[in-house]
């Protein structure tokens, strides 16, 4: 392969720099001359490098924050947020600011955490009967809003959304969905009916059977805070390594189910496909069941057995051990950058929605069935605009009453930093903790930044020296020019 | 050791780089100096380095292709295709072309798939009476096949084409091979006869014990898929570098076998050591049997089960997954290089074969019955080879029928790329794609790509600096010099 | 993130090192530059680089010695150990020297041996009446003492203090105090009483309960060896790692026990909660019981134990496995700064120690009930401090018998160093041994060593290449400046 | 710590460098101005880069064949073989020879496998009657042989002898001499005692007990294998690190045994130590007993029982697979070097010996009571040597027919080496053989070397460019310097 490649991602790295720091000085400006965004394309492009430069992360913070939205007459185009350092509380509360990134998040966080709630409140509630109560009839009303907003986004963004979680996702709903449907059935049935008992345990069953899927779905959201977000990425890199892994085990199950079958078929008693598949999924656990093979076409059966046990137990699961450790040393060396991606990527997903007006699941139903389906049609687009914010603003005014308060605290803290002519956060950063109070920030943040950035060191410390040298050598060169040229004024005289 | 081996190492490097870049220019040229292909030397002596070069692999690439073929007169040497730009249908359809790797790969893969289906077929449709159905005689006849080309190719390489999977085919062509003596032996004996019946399960169970040998040689021939021949070459190299621990786990088997077997006879009941060796396999496969072991010549019998169990579980099978985790570690930093290789080997497989004529197994044995026997040792050889094409030509014929429609296809974007001033390939490159689209090519490939890329280019950056340091230098060293007849100038004008 | 962290760190082990240095040149009045203790400092930053180097390691020996002692005066003083070289007896019996952390140390290790010794005795003669005899009630006084001595601490240094071993050791007291609690109300019951009984069992339970404890402890004071200390970081950092792997699998089996928990209230029969949770813990402990699910919602409850030991054994324990590795192979590449630094940290805690007067727990039993209490509140400061005194060097006399005879010997090796002009060190490092007995020494220290520093100069090594580059480009500047300027003469004169 | 080490280290490589070469133009005279032998220094002080130089193995390589020895007159100075180029036969039989360490341990391992032999045939002719047959006589005086030489070199060497495989040895002689003595008790009683027949199935017991132990016994003296001798490397490494783990499990396999022992003690049912122990050791092998804990002092019984297995199973049964990882991979580094290490000190070991003569085992016995014990103490020193050397010549007679033929071959090609004015190995390496017949070497050898070799070109890379960079400015700096010299001319004459 040509070295191609490098030259144009050290480019377009070179060009993404050059107009990250730009935007910062120009004000947005540098981004105009470009067709698409410099931020989402190293998103898309997954440049670790770009991404974990810190006028990126700069950039993305401040979109999450909001400081930086979308422009109200162009959506493509990214404006400083104007009310920053505005004290007042009814400037800062306006619906318009519940497109920021961080907002959403939380909003889908606490939904979630709803979500997950009433579901607990269903499986605990579970009654022989079968009538939906209210905590069920939520549950489902959620659902219903979540299958929504993922078919409307699968229907915009196209094959491309699919992605594990939305996978995950989808198949969490249409579990729930069998359950709804099946509970439904059920009590179309009369009380009392053995069909309607039957339906209505089933319905439970899928209910019940879709716990674990909850409760890992909420690491989805959790990935905002670093560790669990960390996680995700060296958990996602692991399964993306192991899938071929498991469709290599795949094509090893299948022939020796293939042998047992036919072992069996041979023998004439047809029963026991069962009998194999649980002793090939007990081999894979690591308790293999040697008894039941004894009498198995002898002795076929048993030495297949014990030779599928070594391949699986000894070899390919030794194999998969061995995946995972490449995979996670791999992950671990860069997963801070990994995780800045994540973030990145997560930030881009909100700002660049395609719609104008966010309402978050379940809320959607609320926008199709009050706002869509009645007036979208028919009312001029103005109208509907104004329409739409007086609903968000009813729907988010607990939300907004909150962020309206927190923003103006944080106005306070911008201007009062803008006095003593400082940067606008007012976070105090890590590092500028080291000086104060070394011994809070000392236990747990800098010890683990110091590492990473101590390998830094050392990895790009030859590269200082020789650069060194190389200055040296070129100041050298333009001394000895311009001996040249005195020599050359002696010759001229001389 | 002397140093000899790198500067060897590097020289053939340099040459052949020279000669795969002169090959280019000057159209093999370069290759009649050499006494042995540069191409087939790199595969052979497994020279990772040189495999990897672009240069190479565009040369494999048209290898591959057909684009580079043997030249007619002299199978040594490798000739332009001529006919590359050709947009006729029917200059394409030629026997001829059948020798192109691709295409006799293509053919492979499809006769495996045809002879994993008719063993699906004969082992699905096991009847008591063992009488041979069409399916289980074409799968006899298609062993049959396979089992002369293994003796075949055999018999022209010698004991160097021995490989692993060489064994192994041979191994499933035995399994089978005892299979269809076993029936045979059967239908030896009348119906009805216990004997027959006997042998004919017997039969059945050896033709179903060889199922995941079956369904796991077709991974042999999914290595052209980037993943698939990734994992293989990491299973590979696991594999040789396990074979010394089993070695090592024999050894301390053995012994404890025979510590077993001794206090089993100490003990005079004989007839223990099925059960010895069931316990000793099940400790292997993670679930020990302490309970017989309660009465095996107490306490000699129990200690040294447990003794045994602690070395095989928690030592020897913590030491192979250390091994394994090495070597897979070892091999994933070079896994493109290596199935770079792979292919490259595979490529120069098809391209070596010492036949003139191609006849794909099973087909082999038209050529062999129809062709070699009653025609070779008679016939005048250019009538002989006549009639090999008419034969290939009406073998291959469904193949040649595609494969013309495709280089037809080829040659017309070929000849347009050509009028546009460009390479052959129409293929546009992954990095190519970058500017193009880069949302589609960031999601998977150039992801993959840019972490390997980005970590060469960080091993090699000090290189860089250092280098332009040198340049520096050396160009320093030359103005000092002309500084230097300078100052002479002067001094002799002085 | 901005690169600000690297140079404050730099800047910091700048000025560490400045200070460390001129510390022993100028005898530690660089340190009264300074708000706090730089050695301190650089133990709480978990600064390895600065702890790894010798002259801070000299210094951390010193202290550990007793070579440097706190002033009397001021506390936050370090001021060298005026008698050092005294070769009198009694001057080295002086209370004031088990401040030393080597003696302060040696004396908790003595006092945990003794603790476990009882320990061992209070367990082995379990008796059904559940009296107290001496050994018990001597554990329970010195688990009294423990309780008091970390509850002060605590109360002292805040919640900073909690740290692994402080909860590790609170659990263990809280478990021997409910054992004693619970012996206290069985002997509150009379002789024969089957509350007594019940209550004695309880009491002893709780006591046996706590054994495995009792015996990890004792890690904990083996951390001044150099193979445990080093094991020991390596533990800490292996379980910190994990933690966040562990709340992973909390999720996961939270979302599985609701599922069963769900399934299981469906089919009515609500006694299965212990069963489920046992099967779930089997699994983990890679021992599944399929049978119990068999019936368990079918097929709903198999399904999903099937899911959940896939889950759990085949994908979640090994992604353990690659975390430990992970973790491991970092932890062991710097084990021997990290427990450089693990010294330093213990070292750092006894010389940091808030009180005056050290009464190692169960003394502080003494101190508490026979000082503080009866005499502090109404005693003058110099006079409580010469009782402190006194009773200090009667509590520690055994011990003073000791450290005075071996501080007396060290101190003929000193000034008998002194005298030959050597350095204050008795001690023949390791690599001075090398030239005198390579047999002995090559055997197990230099090997380890060698490999260690070897690593570290195959690392370095481009470093002083390239700087050795930079050092003479930097004189041949120079050398060109004065060319430069003696042309500029000759133009002068020309 | 001070870099003093590493310049200790560099100035030893150094001056061994300087050493061996001088010893190969000057013929070893270089040995006599040092006190020891750097050989035997390098091995000792394990420095493994200069036992990687490939003069250093050369060397050992020369003494391994014999073709240098140890001087007559002079047992510490090494001399070249004389006759190395005499192509007579019967030059080449004598005694003197069999002190060449490549016939030494050929005979070794000769023996090993006879010993494995006698054993395998004495444990499986066990008769009932007990009584000794010549195969198991012959076991037990190799038995009786081995031990005495143990004994001896004991003796000799002192403590620093028990190395790992001493112990071993030790270990199963000491079995095997309890299966004798036992045997002799059982010969004591007559026949038909009920007694005899215990302690004959006792004797064999012991006998078969051993059987682990001899056949591991092999791998020691297959190390000369190059796959044997790395893996055995491997293996000592990942011991001697899993040493310090193993006392970790041990100090918390003494706790829980406590507590249970301890719980169990409460309950009275004091028979249940075996039960506890067996429970214990079966959760380290992976296969828990959970049922038995059910009535054990519940709940705490089964709450210890499933802690311990938490601990042991997902805990440190996974930290032992990470430190044995870490092993293997570090010493996979450098397994060549470490190979060449183990063979070197292999070599020393037997050149090193302090004994004139080599009776090697189980011939010492004819030595110690045919010649020691006789003659030795009333024998002149020349006499007895000559009686040595007669007795050697007698017992050595088909070993000297074999190593005389071999010898002589290897003069001839010597001679024939020496006049085509090349070396004097006769072996072609494996790069040169690469020129030659590089199929053949390409499959295995260079592979391997290549790999090895490409990595320490790709470190030593930036290196050689800065090197370059360097020489590059040496010599410019030489050119100003000339420049000014000029310069300075052109200011005198001006």
């Amino acid at each position: 392969m040509a070295k191609l490649i490098i030259e144009a991602e050290e480019d377009v790295g070179y060009l993404l720099q050059e107009v990250l720091l730009k935007r910062y000085s120009i004000l947005v400006d540098g981004e105009e001359t470009m067709p698409a965004n410099v931020v989402e394309r190293a998103v898309d492009l997954h440049a670790l490098r770009v991404i974990g430069s810190s006028g990126y992360q700069k950039c993305v913070n401040y979109l999450w924050r909001g400081w930086l939205v979308q422009d109200d007459d162009d959506p493509s185009r990214f404006v400083d947020y104007k009310e920053k350092t505005s004290t007042s509380y009814w400037v800062h509360f306006d619906p318009d600011r519940l497109r920021v990134p961080m907002y959403q998040n939380t909003v889908q966080i606490a939904f979630s955490v709803i979500y997950l709630a009433l579901y607990t409140g269903a499986i605990n509630s579970i009654n022989p009967s079968g009538d939906l109560d209210i905590v069920e009839g939520l549950l489902y009303v959620f659902t219903f809003g979540f299958i929504c907003d993922e078919v409307a986004k699968l229907w915009k963004v196209g094959r491309w959304y699919l992605g594990f979680w939305n996978i995950y996702n989808s198949t969490l709903y249409a579990l729930l969905a069998v359950s709804f449907v099946t509970r439904m059935i059920a009590l179309g049935h009369p009380i009392g009916d053995e069909r309607r008992f039957r339906f209505n345990v089933l319905s439970y069953n899928f209910l019940a059977f879709s716990a674990p899927m909850f409760w890992t779905r909420l690491l989805l959201f959790l990935d905002g805070f670093r560790f669990f977000g960390a996680m995700l990425v060296v958990l996602k890199v692991m399964m993306r390594e192991s899938l071929i892994f498991f469709l290599l085990l795949l094509v090893v199950l299948v022939g020796f189910l293939q042998a047992f079958v036919g072992l069996d078929q041979v023998d004439n008693n047809l029963g026991a496909t069962k009998f194999i598949l649980k002793a090939m999924a007990n081999a894979i656990m690591g308790s293999p069941e040697f008894d039941g093979f004894d009498g198995f076409a002898p002795p076929f059966g048993l030495i297949l057995y014990y030779i599928f046990n070594f391949i699986i137990v000894v070899i390919l699961l030794n194999i998969l051990i061995a995946l995972y450790n490449s995979a996670y040393e791999d992950i671990t060396d860069n997963a801070i950058d990994e995780y800045m991606a994540l973030f990145s990527q997560k930030t881009m997903q909100f700002v660049r929605a395609p719609d104008e007006n966010v309402f978050i699941a379940p809320f959607n139903l609320i926008e199709l069935f009050c706002l869509v389906l009645p007036f979208e049609w028919w009312m001029p687009a103005p109208a509907y605009a104004r329409l739409n914010d007086y609903v968000m603003g009813f729907l988010y005014t607990p939300l907004l009453l909150v962020t309206a308060y927190l923003e103006t605290r944080t106005a306070r803290v911008v201007s009062w930093n803008r006095r003593r002519g400082e940067a606008d956060e007012d976070t105090v950063e890590e590092w500028e903790q080291l000086g104060e109070s070394e011994r809070a920030a000392g236990r747990e943040g800098v010890d683990f930044e110091a590492d990473g950035w101590a390998k830094r060191v050392l990895e790009s410390r030859p590269n200082v020296v020789a650069n060194a040298a190389l200055v040296e050598v070129r100041e050298l060169r333009e001394e000895v020019a311009e001996l040249k040229r005195m020599i050359e004024g002696i010759r001229g005289r001389g």
